[in-house]
Formats: structure tokens, C-alpha cells, sequence
């Protein structure tokens, strides 16, 4: 079928707004209309050709909802009609990883999602005789992809794609980092670093649970309202601190954060956000993701005297299973969505997204297909 | 009161056999008679005027065990007569640590203890008109010490001095890495970097737990029995892998350890103990204590993919609360200590347990006063 999608020909050039081919779903896959589709960080960094992984030419995006239009053989748990968010870590419940109870890094899909492939090891997607590499499973700069099944979230259905497909990434990685990787508990001290869409959702989650201080640490004094209306308590710009940053924050919390987060990817703020960690048990959560090659350092005696240095993807959430109750929590009031989506395009216009990312002035940009 | 006690004078020195001058108990304080202590790669960094902290002239030692001799005024929980076992890190049940129910890392005297100091800032040790240096809040390398009512572990009188004085450090620092901080659960798989006195105190404590695979990694292959003995099942000498070590281990454990431990003190080896932890969930404790300056480094993809980077200090033991367990341990044979006592030496011999340990030929030798 013919499929209107932004093209990822070359690394560095703007997207190509294109007629693409893509077949039908095979066994265990599912067709789904693309109705909204978050612009994210990662998106850029594939793009920008400094993802050693990435692949071209691809259909980025991985932040989507849709519905479900035709199933392919064997698909047992969505039928046609179905609302959905793709995941690019699915859950197949079956897996080593998934039924260890102590991740939520399926490994089912993992060797051929990596190189831009369906499980079959085939794309869906082509332009004229060129394959169309698919992108963290998902595509979502498609208005049709194909799926695995075990990569999708059943939803509600009177829930707002143009808001709840920030569920599919940058709400669930922020929510969860908080809530399944740090485990974050009332009355806790916060530093979070980084206030665009993940430090956002870290805010807001550090409220939701509870938390004393939540200290946000960003340049950008203009990210400073909307983080305050999430939840924020403290603002501090790293520009207007005399000396460190870190025995700064250290005194702000009273001894140390509980919990710090690095939403940014810089692996020198990496190294800040743990050692601002309290002394005996503070925990530092890594979510940003940092050039490729480059190395977080610190002294060891950081975390013998009781640091504890850890990563979250995805918010550490087994997506069909965690999906359906954050877009469940966006509908009954206990999140916010709506003011993170700050502005919206037709996929037309989805290289302005980019601009406005870059550019430091968007939350996220939502591109509709309709 | 005279005392005879090994004097640290300068550093790169041997230790001194004197006969020194120590003052009795002040309020909260506790004269106690060493029997038994045990010489640790710790006392030997200090020595060698390696560590930055370290000050001289100092009476080391931190290994110790003995007997309740004269009590100060204030002291309520011990008497005259009982066995204790002199705590490095002490248990005041009432600092923020010891309330957080987080570390075993009470604040209560790091201050004057960190200055070779008793609580009260000043020594009761002295050697003619110069005043000695207090060690690690122990100085165990004498027949008669000073020790604040906190850092004593009240134990039973039936134990031998010479055999649970290791329980002061060595001992508890194993154990207590597998117990309190990696929580290690029957199963396992565990990795055990350094076959020295610590990391054989992880490996019967890995048996102890029920650990599944429990592989020791050593340059020495004279390691392998007692490792043996005390459960490794499998033994690996990086010289004799051909290749990379850390696929090697990661393929050993069929895809990583779920618990790995780095007993040496090398930040290369501890890079290694981390990446060799299975994804996904994988973590690796740090115990051996780094070169002044000396830095961890790897890339943050590690932690971000499940892997979690953590430390240990005096094996997150609580020591009042947990080393009269750990005693107790030991009399009803769950643990063993003799096999880790290699040698024994009168006090006059004690640069022969340096000496030995630097050749790498002792696991611990032991000093008695009497």
C-alpha cells in the first residue's frame, strides 16, 4: 500500500516528505494507522549521523499512537480497531529478560530490531526498488507501520493521540525512571537535571510520589515556569552558582539528593548528578544518552562511601503492561501531558519540529497525519 | 598507663616495638586489652604513605579483638570484662546514618576519628612528649587502646581472639558485600575479583547464600584451593584467557553475573567486575580500596542497559548489630575463619606479616600480645 512518511535518506539533511511502499503484516505482526507522533531528542541524534548505530536511508519516529487496522497471521492479543502506542522495547512475556522480574529490556526482537528489520529479518518499508530501513521498531513518521504484536500497547480509546503518544517515550521514561528504577519514596530529596521533556516528567512524577525537595538543575531560565507548575520546588542555573555546582546542591538538599537524574546526556553532568548524591545512599539514575564513546568517570570511593550509579530506559517500564495505566493516569488527572506538547505540525511541516528542538524553544512538538 | 604497641612513625618505615603512654577512658570511652589482631592490606597502604590521609606518628591496626578492661564515665552498654571487637565504623543508633535504616555509615565521630583523634579531639596515646595518632578509631597494634563505647561489638566469651578478630574487618567486609549490600539471592551467579582475604569471604558467603555459578578470578593460581575449599566452583586466570576477559566471563555465566565483586583495589579490574554483569539487571559492588586520584570510568550505555554500580564499606555491616552475629556464625560453623588465618606472629614479629603479605604469601597472619 502507499504510505505518506518523512524519509531519513541521508544523515544531516532535513527528512523528505514521500509516497512510500509498505507491505502487508506478516505472522505475529499487526498494521496500524499512525493518528500522532512525538519529535524527540533521539530521533535528531539518528539523524544527525552521530548515532553510530544509525542506519539509512529509514522512517524515524518512536513516539506514537494509532489503531489497529489489519492483523496478520497468528496475533492473538489486539484486534482491528484497537488503540495503541508502539514500543521500542517490546514485552513478549516470554523471554529470558522479560520473565526475570528484575528488567524490562525484552530481548525477543532484539538482534533484528537493531538493524532497522521486521523479526523476519525483511523490511515492510521500501521507495522504488530501495529498501526503507525501519527505526527502533516503531517508524512512527509513517502514517502506517507495521508492528510486531509483542511491540504494542492496547490503550483506552477516548484517549487523545496528539497527547498520550508521549507515553510512548519521553512521559514513560521520565515516570518510570522515578517510579520503577529509583524507586523514589515520600519525602525524598530530588535533583533533577535537565527540564525538557524527560527532567519534565521526572518533576511531576518526584510530586505524584511524594518527594520533599525536587531541585531543578538547567542553563535555560525559560524552562523554569513550566517545571515549577509540575512540581518543581527549587531552580537552580548551574551559570548563577558561585563555585561548584555539586557542594552547592549537596547544601541545598541538606546533605545530598536521595535521587538525582541526568536528563540531558552529558556525561560531565552525569558525573555532577551522582556525586551530589547523598552520602550512604543516594542513588543517581542515568536516562540521557551520551555520545558515542564517551565515558562517565568518578572517583570509586563515591560510591563505597554509599552511592549507588544507575541507567533507566524507557523508564524502566515493560511497556503493554505499563503503557495502559500511564495513559489511564493522563486521563484521570494524575499526570499532565497537555503542557508538555507545546507545539503541533502536519507532517508536512515536521522539519520544523526539528528546527524548534534545536533550537531549545519546544517541549515537544506532536506531528499529526489528519 | 605503659603500653607496648607497634609505632607507625614515618611512612616506608617498619613498624617500631615501643613501650608507650596511654591515658585512661574519658566520659564514653572504654579501656580495652588487645589479645589478637589481624594485619590488612589497609594498615599497609596507610604505611607506605600512600593514602592522603594518613598521619604519622600512629599506632595502625583495625583488626582487633580483646577484653573490656576499665570503663569511662557515661558508659552504659558494656562491662568489665566482656569481649569486644573494636568497630572502624561505629554504631551510635542515633546519627541520621544509623536512623536512615540506608548505611551502616555512622557520622556520629567521623570527624576526630578521620584526625586520629578520640571524640574529645585529642589522643591518649603518647611516646615521651609527642603525641601518637589514634588509627581507624582501633589502633589495635597495641596491647591496651582507648576506644569510644560506640565502636565496640560486644561479642561471646567463648570465641577465640585469635580467630574472630577477623571479624573486625576482613571477614565482615565479604560477607557482609554479599548479605547487606548486594543482597544476593540463591541462584545466582556471582564473580569474585581478588582471591585475597576478602574475596574469599565473598565466596563462602556466596555458598552460604545458595549462589549458583561462584567464579574467582586471580593472577595467582596458588589461590585456587582454599577457594576451593570455601566454594569457588570455577577458577579463572586472566593470563590464561586468550582474548578479552570479560566475554569470556560473560559467556562462562551464560550472559553475565548477576552479582559480581572487585576485592583489589584496581580501577581497571573494577571497569571489568562492571561490564562483566549481566544486562538487564547485573550489578557489581566495589570493595578494594583505589589509589589516591585514581578514577572508574566506563561507558554510560553500561548502566543504562540494567547494569547498576555500587560500593561497599565494611561490607554494609551495622557493627554493634551484626558482627556478635557473625561471631556466633562462626562458633556454630556456618562460616569459616581458620583456613584464612595462615600465620601467627608475637607482636615483636609484626613486620614479618607485612612482609609476607607483600609477597603475596599470606592470606592473614595474625598477631597476638601474649
Amino acid at each position: 500500500m502507499d504510505v505518506k512518511a518523512a524519509v531519513a535518506f541521508e544523515p544531516g539533511k532535513p527528512l523528505s516528505i514521500e509516497t512510500v511502499q509498505l507491505e502487508g503484516p506478516k505472522a505475529g505482526e499487526v498494521l496500524v494507522e499512525i493518528k500522532a507522533t512525538g519529535v524527540c531528542h533521539t530521533d535528531a541524534y539518528t539523524l544527525s549521523g552521530d548515532d553510530p548505530e544509525g542506519l539509512f536511508p529509514s522512517i524515524l519516529g518512536h513516539e506514537g499512537a494509532g489503531v489497529v487496522v489489519e492483523l496478520g497471521p497468528e496475533v492473538r492479543t489486539l484486534s482491528v480497531g484497537d488503540h495503541v502506542i508502539p514500543l521500542y522495547i517490546p514485552e513478549c512475556r516470554s523471554c529470558e529478560y522479560c520473565l526475570s522480574g528484575k528488567t524490562n529490556l525484552c530481548q525477543a526482537i532484539r538482534g533484528t530490531q537493531g538493524r532497522g528489520l521486521m523479526p523476519d529479518g525483511t523490511s515492510r518499508f521500501s521507495y522504488g526498488n530501495e529498501m526503507l530501513h525501519h527505526y527502533m521498531g516503531t517508524s512512527t513518521f509513517a502514517n502506517y507501520v507495521v508492528v510486531p504484536e509483542i511491540a504494542l500497547a492496547k490503550i483506552r480509546k477516548d484517549a487523545p493521540f496528539e497527547k498520550v503518544c508521549l507515553i510512548g517515550c519521553g512521559v514513560t521514561t521520565g515516570i518510570g525512571a522515578v517510579i520503577n528504577t529509583a524507586k523514589v519514596e515520600p519525602g525524598a530529596n530530588v535533583v533533577v537535571f535537565g527540564l525538557g521533556g524527560i527532567g519534565l516528567n521526572v518533576i511531576q512524577a518526584a510530586r505524584l510520589v511524594g518527594a520533599n525537595r525536587i531541585v531543578g538543575v538547567d542553563l535555560n531560565p525559560e524552562k523554569r515556569p513550566l517545571a515549577e507548575q509540575l512540581g518543581m520546588t527549587d531552580f537552580v542555573n548551574p551559570q548563577e552558582v558561585a563555585g561548584d555546582l555539586v557542594p552547592y546542591l549537596v547544601e541545598l538538599t541538606q546533605g545530598g539528593a536521595d535521587y538525582s537524574f541526568e536528563c540531558i546526556g552529558n556525561v560531565e553532568v552525569m558525573r555532577q548528578a551522582l556525586e551530589c548524591c547523598h552520602k550512604g545512599w543516594g542513588e543517581s539514575i542515568i536516562i540521557g544518552v551520551a555520545g558515542a564513546g564517551q565515558e562517565i568517570r568518578t572517583r570509586p570511593f563515591q560510591l563505597v562511601t554509599g552511592r549507588v550509579w544507575k541507567g533507566s530506559a524507557f523508564g524502566g517500564a515493560k511497556g503493554r503492561t505499563d503503557v495502559p495505566k500511564l495513559v489511564d493516569w493522563y486521563m484521570n488527572g494524575k499526570i499532565e501531558i497537555d503542557p508538555l506538547v507545546t507545539h503541533s505540525f502536519p507532517l508536512n511541516e515536521i522539519n520544523q519540529a526539528f528546527d524548534l528542538m534545536h533550537r531549545g524553544e519546544s517541549i515537544r512538538s506532536v506531528v499529526t497525519f489528519e
